[in-house]
């Protein structure tokens, strides 16, 4: 793609004091309206050393309000950021609705500076590669608008340009080994760069490849891009309907005509509190002890309870936790999301509770509430939850590749035992805390949770982050198999290393 | 005070299985008591190696609902907390109204094993201790339950507990050098402890001293400590009376009887389009460059932005960025606080944003809010904005201490100069979005306001972090001398090292 750049272009001075100016204007008001419109967008810059990131970045922001962007420097991850998925940090500087943030290089370091530093080969580079344009794709199709930019110079223009920077005094450390190597193997840069460009130039995030020799051409191409994306996206909001958001019908058929996962499992099964106590004091020995080796090993462990209402979720989770070190896991209930989080990507806020590595995880409900309550009650659009499948997968697969121990539990409990808990939550003057008027609404949506649970655990159950139904309406036996389940996924994941 | 403990205190099996379990249903029911009340807790961990911190952390958690509670271990600083100040990562894991966070060690680490390793002398524990004391008042203050504890345990205790650990096999590596380095200078750390007891001792936040032999006894005594803190504050907060919040009446006196800092304002000053902007560039040069310097010297900067509505914040600090290079500041606009930001201390917000070491943070407004905005408009209790003075100087002296340059700006204006900005901004369609219905009833209480802005420059002017008032009547005056005041500062930070 790059050979076919002209690196000679420019814009005269009297073109660019004609129209520069009221592009900034423009700009100014284009900001106004993506905030008005709660629009986010995120502005990547990247390109060779010295080819002016730093000064288009300045030149940009000039006719911004200062109140409404933020400018990132990504450099090599620091030691917490290396204790996440590669791209938790990212994740961490996405702008909320309405908001602008402009990044001096980006997480595109993984497939150029890193590459070019560790040349680290083989699958990495596939996996890298994926997570990028998987990235791109849940954000774009959320509504973000990403524009990303590489800036182009030649190798003899560089040299020219690190010779500059080094004659100034002010300016010299900013030219160092690093710089130096860039130039020197400009050609096996330009091969890596050309690859990272065709292998993410996709339709809903492409590259704009900016001739970068002239400072005036540069700022003119850039602004224009900016502009064009934002009012583009402004304008497609303003004059789209309003999205539809309605609760799931009831389904026409019930029972389901075909059986479901749930259908086949055996609500029978069942274990006596004496069994029950031996084996809850032998697998909570037992997950201490590989707590202590995941903490040793760094490996991170994910667990996700969901379940109906009254599954015995709190309870299982405290078996769970009873015999843990506190130090080593966090248990992160997930309820209705907050304005803050309601003004990012859905996933976003659980990015943000990813466990740290050598930590676990719990979440009691998850991400899975977009395919569950979500989608019953009309809180996402149809479009929303229809991508949220894929969405999911991705997500758990980023997070195994990282090494995460991914668990996800299902409580199944039949509408009769549900009916008794709930009752008996309401005459215990002890539980009655534990019952209110949301779960009997719930219940009343059986049938179109029974459609999206199994459409859930048929899509989302992969290789790397398996679902496991849980008989629970015997909580004793469900508390043991979840025990046992997360005990066997750990065991393997570190007797494999 | 640690000599007079019994170390063979204990609670016979009976009795203590009479009133624990007991005990554990009052810490869910109290837990549930504090959300209800909005009351956030905070528990502190201290006490030799393996006196059984993690232990008596363990069974606490175990009676609480684990969606409400955090554990944080806290180690030494990691890489990107050494560039904060000091009390930085503590502000970070505060819990939000209803939450409890417990700490397994906490900010007394720096006066204890760090002491103890490093052996750092002389006044950085006194302002250690200050800042400890500041923090816990703080927090006390404002209504947080802060319950700590040193668990003590004699030498002998230790050291066989250290054998017990090293002889299994699945425990051994938790015993190493630092711990065994401990038990042999235990005299030493006894002294430190000693010391440490004795000044952060106050009547907001005293220790709790647990005789650590036996762990029964260990139990009751915590969960006794906790109950009793929560329960009492919870008793607080639902007996009082609900806190007053009333806006400020017109000042009786107008003009005041005594002359203020802003009657001495010479709002005659001005400048010639001319004479600025040769300044300007001049200026914006040297910032850059100051703005490397700081940058490589790793020394963070504050600039705060206060002033009457219209008196020209944004064109000001739009002319001090315009020439620093984007990535090494950030303006942080001040709105009204968010849900999260209302459920934590008022300060909580503006620690978040407290600029990396080497980096400047300007503020559009800041936590001075509190003694402008809030009070007028009755948002806080008169209480809150009373001692808010206080808690600014320490905020603002921690910042200093740390190295950070503290620069504070009020923009004045006259009333006239006000209404004639006013009304060029409804005329002019380009800036009318920059005038609300807001701006015209501030401007209503322009005397209120009078007072606030001359009390608060008058308290918190500090050698640290004093105030510059900007002669604003005139733009282009203000713009030149908050930027020769942000370039001498730096400067002279800069040169002294």
């Amino acid at each position: 793609m790059l050979e076919v750049l002209d690196l000679d272009k420019q814009i005269p001075k009297e073109t660019y004091e004609q129209v520069f100016p009221e592009m900034e204007t423009r700009l100014g008001a284009a900001q106004r309206a993506a905030r008005a419109a709660g629009v986010p967008v995120v502005i990547v810059f990247e390109g060779w050393d010295a080819a002016g990131k730093g000064k288009i970045i300045n030149r940009l922001v000039q006719s911004l309000d200062p109140r409404g962007f933020k400018v990132h420097a990504v450099g090599e991850p620091t030691d917490t950021e290396r204790f996440y998925p590669w791209m938790w940090r990212f994740w961490n500087l996405l702008p909320g609705a309405g908001d602008i943030v402009i990044l001096n290089h980006s997480w595109y370091r993984r497939v150029l500076s890193e590459r070019m530093e560790n040349s680290k080969e083989g699958d990495s580079w596939r996996a890298a590669y994926d997570g990028i344009r998987e990235f791109e794709r849940q954000l774009t199709e959320s509504g973000v608008v990403l524009v990303k930019f590489w800036l182009h110079i030649s190798k003899e223009e560089q040299k020219e340009r690190f010779e500059a920077l080094e004659s100034n005094e002010a300016m010299s450390w900013r030219v160092g080994k690093q710089e130096w190597k860039q130039n020197k193997k400009y050609q096996e840069w330009l091969a890596a760069t050309e690859e990272m460009l065709e292998r993410t130039d996709t339709a809903n995030a492409p590259w704009t490849l900016v001739e970068a020799t002239y400072e005036r051409y540069v700022r003119v191409r850039a602004l224009e891009r900016v502009l064009r994306a934002i009012e583009g996206e402004v304008d497609r909001r303003v004059s789209a309907p309003p999205p539809e958001r309605k609760p799931m019908p009831e389904p026409a058929d019930w029972p389901p005509p075909h059986k479901t996962v749930l259908d086949r499992v055996d609500l029978s099964l069942s274990l006596s509190r004496e069994q029950y106590e031996k084996e809850l004091d032998e697998l909570q020995e037992r997950l201490l002890n590989l707590e202590y080796r995941l903490y040793k090993a760094r490996i991170p462990a994910v667990v996700v309870y969901e379940g109906w209402d009254a599954a015995g979720k709190g309870g299982n989770i405290r078996r769970l936790t009873q015999g843990l070190d506190p130090r080593g896991y966090e248990v992160i209930p997930i309820a209705a999301p907050t304005a803050e989080e309601l003004a990012h990507h859905y996933l976003w806020r659980f990015w943000k509770h990813v466990p740290k590595a050598g930590h676990i995880g719990i979440f009691d409900r998850s991400w899975y509430g977009r395919v569950l309550v979500e989608r019953v009650e009309g809180f996402c659009t149809e479009a929303e939850w229809k991508r949220a499948f894929q969405e999911i997968n991705e997500f758990e697969r980023q997070l195994a590749e990282y090494g995460t121990v991914v668990v996800k539990f299902w409580l199944q409990i039949d509408r009769d035992e549900q009916l008794r808990r709930f009752q008996d939550r309401q005459n215990t003057p002890s539980k009655q805390w534990k019952i209110t008027p949301e779960d009997w609404r719930n219940r009343d949506k059986w049938k179109q949770y029974g459609v999206c649970v199994a459409e859930m655990i048929e899509r989302t159950s992969t290789t790397y982050a398996p679902w496991t139904i849980l008989e629970a309406n015997c909580k004793l036996y469900a508390r043991i198999k979840a025990l046992r389940t997360v005990a066997d996924a750990v065991e393997k994941v570190l007797d494999k290393r």
